[in-house]
């Protein structure tokens, strides 16, 4: 069986489960104020060329972005987010738990819809009768977005000018940043997006961790009481050690870009692959996803070798599927594919 | 200045006040114990053919909505509502802010797409991953709609079919009832609304009552403990009596149905006048609300003399605006309308 | 039969319907837009004293305590109120639902214990984790207590005096707040009370209203965008006359005052009579509501005479029960009941 | 320095470790549903004695304690806890931000009074006005408390008994469940407790896992839907295998119940030392936490060579201080804590 499943199907990089059992049994302090997580938030806001920043280790996405946005929006705001973001779809109606609506606008190709959203903030301020509305507080964008896409340097440059205008948060939900900073195409750094965005986060679980995620608030804005609810959503480990050794492996010797890079290399070559195969793309993604429209009999076909996701149905008689790579993936078995195909 | 502007511009109708006046110092207990509240319940569920129903009254349509749905929804569930739903855009985020989805979809001319609600369900059916999505749990429509249109008895029982089948339950919001039962194209009754819903409310505020509306729970089925969730969200008025002597006014003499029927009548004569004139409408609506499109020069002109709402931008130089009649519009001040065009 | 159950049997004061019958079929705006809402509140402001305030007008206590408590508090703080409070145990778990612990302290007589209050900030200062813990960031007091009992002005600068050191917000549940400020034992004036508070509310529905109460942000420093969230928690009507009515009747003249000077003065007649009966008082009340203990067969046999409030087992044989007086009592009540008994 | 300051200041006993690295690239699926959950899950059930049990793999104790009370609660109902439970003081405020009040109860050696309980649901019961009150749906008792102390079997019987009479759904929070079971003084088995309570969950941070908590419902009536919950409260790993390979090792060869064996032997000979040494008990706890009253010089003196937990402040000259074992504790170490006192 060939696995392109998803980025998270295998455990840890070994240098993660490495730096675990080096510190196993060497006694720490509980929640987050070990040495190790101390070390790891060094690196990451040095990483991202933001000394003065805020940055907590979280134990997941969907805890993350709850987390974060119910810090930043008063009871009667709402966060926009495109209708295919995964606070939309995916999250089991975790931002909407905490008491905001997620605001959801158009998508094109997996991006938020940047003029759709410029004439929703348009049209609320002007609506006379936008007090009985949610106000718009924060726009909320995944990078690279849940189908592999990426916003250029100019869209978030854009997109900064507009929470500026109409006095709004920006936020990234970096589950995958690491293959986004790999791609090609990305144009642009882990120091500009921090400087581009009030608040983001380097994922981890995706990235080659267990688990964990880092919140970066690049401007050290952020109240201390945060950890109080981080502690709320669950989302404080006792074992904060764990989140700790984890970034601390990944922030050392550019560990995280590497595994990025490893990524992107794959999916470059499984493109190909796919390409002289003659299938269809579903859109063309610059990262580590990749999306191709398959004949309902082929998938069948394809399932009894080959792991990979199931996407949407795209007619009657075709699908879309995903193939995934990641930190973990063989070259050998991208070969064996082609072989297959 | 002429008054279209919407249907609570003025206080209670007479008959009303009167009750309120008659009944004012006879002392009686609170919350909703009292026998004005009971007499009223029990003509409600007379009127509404169900004597085996719940029935409480409650302080608004906000709280109304926000109550009912979530005493129905599991923290995990979310309702569904056309992008133009009452709940989805002016009711400041309430649903949400007790925790739940407004799952947002297609709108046509104010009416739930139902092709596209039957779509969505089938879609999370099918969906492997669909534990990681709000269960879609409850569909809300509103009858009459935001603009004024009505599902035909057809539509509800096709609403009532999938509610069936995917085990949902179906909420219609009645602030206007009372004009939709009116309405010449209306082809359901009262008790026939009772029969094909879950649960509705029978809207007094805009009926001719200072405050207040009625929720039925056709099958009576809900739990006494609900009273709690009404004072927590705080409809549950220490002078219950408020209420209470105001429905048993509307559903004495069949005031409520006759209050209905004169609004309507003063529509259509609207409607005519605004035809007369050349109007061009913005949608054909059997209802009380009457939108048409005006230029923006004409609409600022016309502003000096009639009072009406500014719906939304039509284009750039022209808008949507709409006229109101209710249980309170004199004939007179349509005449001088037409006059005045 | 003779009623002295609580402060809302009756319906509005003669003074307050006049009002709405008068201003009845005068089309207004609406959602607390309209003339009477802003005269309301520019009485309100001026007998506050404070020009500069915010003030609001919201339908009822429990919507008014949530709509108030959740403006002012992070997702992670909670409000400290005595065990009796009326957010501690009357509303349902409203503040609750809105997601914030009630921190409930010792009570004395209904009052919060400020020593108790401030031991308690001061050890959650002093506590190493109390970042597991939720921040005290508001001090609720009803005022009277839900006991009847009044804090002296002295408390009150003591409580303005924690909330200053500690950096908490002190707000005032004024639900009865006329029957407070009427009686012999306030040595605080409304305008003292608004210089010490940074938010209170003016009780309407229990001081002659059919429905209503005012909040008071003093200091004016509220966001306006309050209204949306008023609106979210369903206490934003669209009749908002229905409000402005009724509080411009309570400010004008001085009325409101005048309802809390004769409910006080019967209750003095009321606890004079009690006590030549020989009645054993519960506590001592210097506002509207008695308690006395009575033995369980005497009060079943006063049941049939005249209505009270049960209010809590005492002992075995033995029940607290509950006098009320308000606006309006009529003195021959009380005669009838001297006679009674 | 000497290491007593909690039960997770190392990572994970080594089994565990061992066990993720010989999975560590094998690719399996996502969200719980790879193979080690499953073993894990089904070797939970065997232990407690419920082959038809539901039970789930959840990533923290706050998370698991939110999950498991929104899941079971009405949103008008509260859950009763000890004062000193942890709901009830250190999950920062997470049940009320689900909604939930928790009905705080006087808490006996961090055991709830249960005479305290009873009487508090007879007196709700007999309320008229308990509508107006949150409904108390569920007692939650963690085993063992806070303070290391234990319910007896007699005693959960009576909880049992209770919660049956009022219809209350029983829940016990077992983050340190394996040293509860352990200790001599415990006469209740797993098995017992499986069929006592309607929920329970077995700790695992505390008890040599690196994260995870396996929660139980004894009697499998939980939705299948709760996944979605789960989801919600960002308690679903994407790398579930995580907390399915520490479970697996954990419920193989009996490890968990040895580790807590070892812990309470550890316990028994530092209580041993403490008395010797003369030390003064805060209380007499019969699992790994032990709590005693020292000079506050002396403690400043112990804290240059050991780590221990600061309590709370005894007195003015005096603190409460705690000694924790764990399954990490190196008897080593206590014999040189007895060389130090």
């Amino acid at each position: 069986m060939l696995y392109f499943e998803n980025d998270y199907q295998e455990g840890a990089h070994p240098s993660i489960l490495e730096r675990l059992a080096q510190t196993n049994l060497t006694p720490m302090s509980g929640y987050g104020t070990d040495p190790l997580c101390a070390s790891a938030i060094e690196k990451i806001k040095l990483a991202c060329g933001c000394p003065d920043a805020d940055a907590f280790l979280l134990s997941g996405g969907t805890q993350t972005n709850r987390t974060v946005i119910s810090s930043l929006l008063y009871p009667y705001e709402g966060v926009i987010a495109a209708k295919t973001g995964h606070i939309s779809v995916h999250e089991g109606g975790a931002i909407e738990a905490s008491g905001h609506k997620v605001i959801e606008l158009q998508a094109v190709d997996g991006k938020l819809d940047i003029d759709a959203a410029e004439a929703y903030l348009k049209a609320y301020d002007a609506d006379e009768n936008n007090s009985h509305m949610v106000r718009p507080a924060m726009i909320y964008i995944s990078f690279p977005t849940e189908l592999g896409t990426l916003y250029s340097k100019k869209e978030l440059q854009k997109l900064r000018a507009i929470c500026n205008e109409y006095a709004l948060t920006l936020y990234a939900d970096g589950a995958r940043l690491g293959y986004a900073l790999a791609s090609p195409e990305c144009d642009v750094s882990l120091r500009e997006l921090a400087a581009l965005c009030d608040v983001f986060y380097i994922g981890g679980t995706k990235m080659g961790a267990l688990i964990g995620e880092a919140v970066v608030f690049p401007k050290g804005d952020t109240s201390p009481r945060i950890i109080t609810l981080i502690k709320q959503n669950g989302a404080l480990l006792a074992k904060g050690r764990l989140l700790g050794a984890q970034f601390d492996a990944l922030f050392t010797d550019e560990l995280y870009f590497r595994l990025g890079e490893h990524a992107i290399a794959m999916a470059e070559k499984l493109k190909a692959v796919l390409k002289r195969m003659g299938m269809r793309f579903y859109l063309e993604s610059p990262t580590n996803q990749q999306f191709v429209i398959v004949e309902n009999a082929a998938m069948q076909a394809l399932r009894e070798k080959v792991k990979f996701s199931f996407w949407e149905k795209y007619d009657e008689n075709h699908s879309v599927i995903r193939f995934v790579t990641s930190w973990a993936t063989d070259e050998k078995s991208i070969d064996a594919l082609e072989k297959l195909l």
